[in-house]
């Protein structure tokens, strides 16, 4: 161990001679380091990324760094969120396929993961800001939360194998605690690194941190969050984690990952699917975006219908985990009976999911993270009444949740706010 | 680490010798180990437990035996589950004060606990049987729930210290592994280790068996069990894990301790009251035990009531953890607010744990491990009698949870049904 060298953060210029003998890297593409080509790409808020071109093929080296690129050193950040990243992605590999990128090697000490260069892609949210959207994500997305969350679980898993699991992953703490304060509490009151736009949003700000109810519910879904040790997540699934071409789609950056609720990673996602919707107005010119406003909610209408169907379809074939025991159910002859607790759980995931996305809508307008999809619309006014509207909307998820019998509902609510036509 | 001995089971005839150096033990007992008395008075389905009375004192010395004492050595069982009970007392000695025994010693290679020596308590199972209710145990009991449920969870823990606390406790996996099955599952199928009054219940035993709502309840109660890791557990909070005097309580016997729902524990307790309760009518002559019904619906009313008061005082005075922020609702003049959520949580913990009660109540008489409260009834028919009344309670409780309002009308059904004025 003393000969191992000590974290030291890479640069362009540094790349090729400290990764030049790596085998996973130069059989992939080229040992002649005096001809890659090394791009440090990383737009995120914690780690350096660098794309590395050498004269057979392309990789993807990232990087952990030991504070929050976003805010700098004065918020110090363990570099061992990358050793939780390389395990959620080989996990996540293994139980979704090809959605996550192959891993080629994994650096303990410098925190860093090589991996598979993707090519086209470019990051989803990207694509929905720019007016696209890639065919298959409502496929590709629903399988994934579907085969990862039933495949980390109780329904799944050895019991021991996943109490092992959830106590490896309990150790990341420090990206819990990101979630658990920037996602559910800063944005109920004036927090120091909480931003808004102001003053045009100013008055709905201080609306919702007076929202008694809002309040409570956001905290009820903190202590889910916090206590419900289901599965393990993606745990920072927006459309910034997802990479695509018009027909693939590809998972990553799951270095949040630990074993929380099952909505979690549901309710983040579409919400990042809603939050592209109410942002479309402020990106469209002459109209031009109605379609694709349909789309995306017929986006989250598919993945939705997707995750259903395979989580529902891994519940039949794969139940072998020591939740709902076929013993009970049927190996009586009471299939009805194992449908009903399917039902049950699929309500409660709904119900959860609606909750976590309204207060992940809340977040990225009120909180210290925000979207491109709001950020990028220059005119501040106009970026404010798409945020009022996804503000408002969040709040009626996140209250009402367990009266909101269906996603058609639902996208009725989310038109005739996009069209000002309630308030 | 090469020096230490191996793990042998103590007798009372080697504990001297093997003991008569441990100071922690001499200086309280006396080190004249020839004039020490030794007696094995395990009477639990796990482990050896010893009396030792030297000239200066007693004392109790409890060790692990590789497998469960209940079954032999076919059923193997981790000796670590030593280290969990060691740690949980201390926990819960300073979360609760002394109603938990004092440890003097713990030795983890030898699986073995030195402790208080408690008389001239005697086990609260035994109280009940005997007809008798020692005065305290509703106000004891329901302080003992109040101070280790809140003070272990993300109500006054910081966020890592409880993660980390969690992945400890979550190899306990193996005793966890008997609640999820023998508790959740065994119960509700032909499973080979069960056992029930027989003939006399077959046709219940079948009746439960073939109950869909039940199975299903009783399932989704193992999920929340196995996932919802709330707070630090007993884990096996029963009546015989429990000693008392007429005015002195002390809880003994975590080894099953682990993270996870803070109506779980409450629930066990409360059902080992109403088994108690129906339990009555086979230990009664000529009515005699009509006081004590009466008392033990009257605990049960305040072992909750104490609970709800208790933790509500600790809500206000000690919510020092990251769920339910102050910032959120006391510090913005929002006090309502902050007991909105609060009672939003004592409901939760309400509705489960009347579902964790009815479960706990079927495997007690379903099971593999039955309580005395049923067992030291000689007369089969009338034990029986006894058993059905508390398994149709259970099935109430476990199904209906969500809309049984009060404990007063939960206790009007009890009362009905031990008089069979309802069936």
């Amino acid at each position: 161990m003393a000969d191992k060298p000590s974290f030291e953060a890479l640069s362009a210029e540094t790349l090729p001679l400290r990764l030049g003998r790596t085998d996973a890297l130069t059989a992939r593409i080229g040992s002649d380091t005096a001809s890659w080509k090394v791009r440090e790409v990383g737009d995120g808020n914690l780690n350096l990324v660098f794309i590395v071109d050498g004269p057979d093929g392309s990789a993807i080296v990232k990087q952990a760094l030991p504070y929050v690129r976003l805010v700098g050193d004065s918020w110090p950040l363990p570099l061992k969120r990358s050793f939780f990243e390389y395990h959620a992605l080989t996990r996540q590999r293994a139980r979704a396929g090809n959605i996550v990128p192959e891993i080629f090697h994994f650096d303990e000490g410098q925190a860093l993961i090589i991996m598979e260069f993707l090519t086209p892609h470019i990051i989803l949210r990207r694509a929905l800001i720019e007016g696209r959207r890639p065919k298959n994500i409502g496929r590709d997305l629903g399988l994934f939360l579907a085969t990862t969350l039933f495949r980390g679980s109780d329904l799944s898993m050895g019991a021991r194998a996943r109490k092992e699991d959830m106590a490896l992953f309990a150790d990341n703490a420090e990206l819990c605690d990101i979630t658990e304060n920037l996602v559910f509490t800063d944005p109920y009151f004036d927090a120091a690194m909480n931003r808004h736009t102001s003053p045009q949003l100013d008055g709905i700000v201080a609306t919702l941190r007076a929202d008694r109810n809002l309040k409570v519910e956001a905290q009820r879904l903190k202590h889910i969050f916090a206590s419900s040790a289901e599965t393990l997540l993606h745990g920072d699934l927006h459309t910034g984690s997802i990479m695509v071409t018009d027909d693939e789609t590809r998972v990553i950056d799951p270095e949040f990952a630990f074993y929380g609720p099952m909505a979690f990673d549901v309710g983040m996602l579409l919400a990042n699917f809603w939050m592209a919707f109410f942002a479309q107005a402020g990106h469209e010119k002459a109209g031009d975006r109605s379609v694709l406003r349909d789309e995306l909610l017929d986006t989250v209408t598919e993945i939705w219908a997707v995750f259903r169907t395979e989580f529902s379809r891994l519940w039949h074939s794969e139940r072998t985990g020591m939740l709902y025991d076929r013993r009970l159910f049927e190996d009586q002859g009471d299939a009805l009976g194992s449908a009903q607790a399917l039902d049950c759980l699929l309500h409660q995931i709904y119900v959860d999911m609606l909750g976590f996305a309204g207060i992940e809508i809340h977040r990225r307008i009120l909180g210290l993270a925000h979207n491109a999809d709001f950020e990028d619309i220059a005119d501040e006014n106009l970026r404010a009444r798409c945020e009022a509207r996804a503000l408002k909307f969040g709040r009626h998820l996140a209250v009402n949740r367990n009266r909101l019998v269906s996603l058609q509902e639902i996208h009725t609510l989310a038109v005739r706010l996009e069209r000002d036509e309630i308030s």
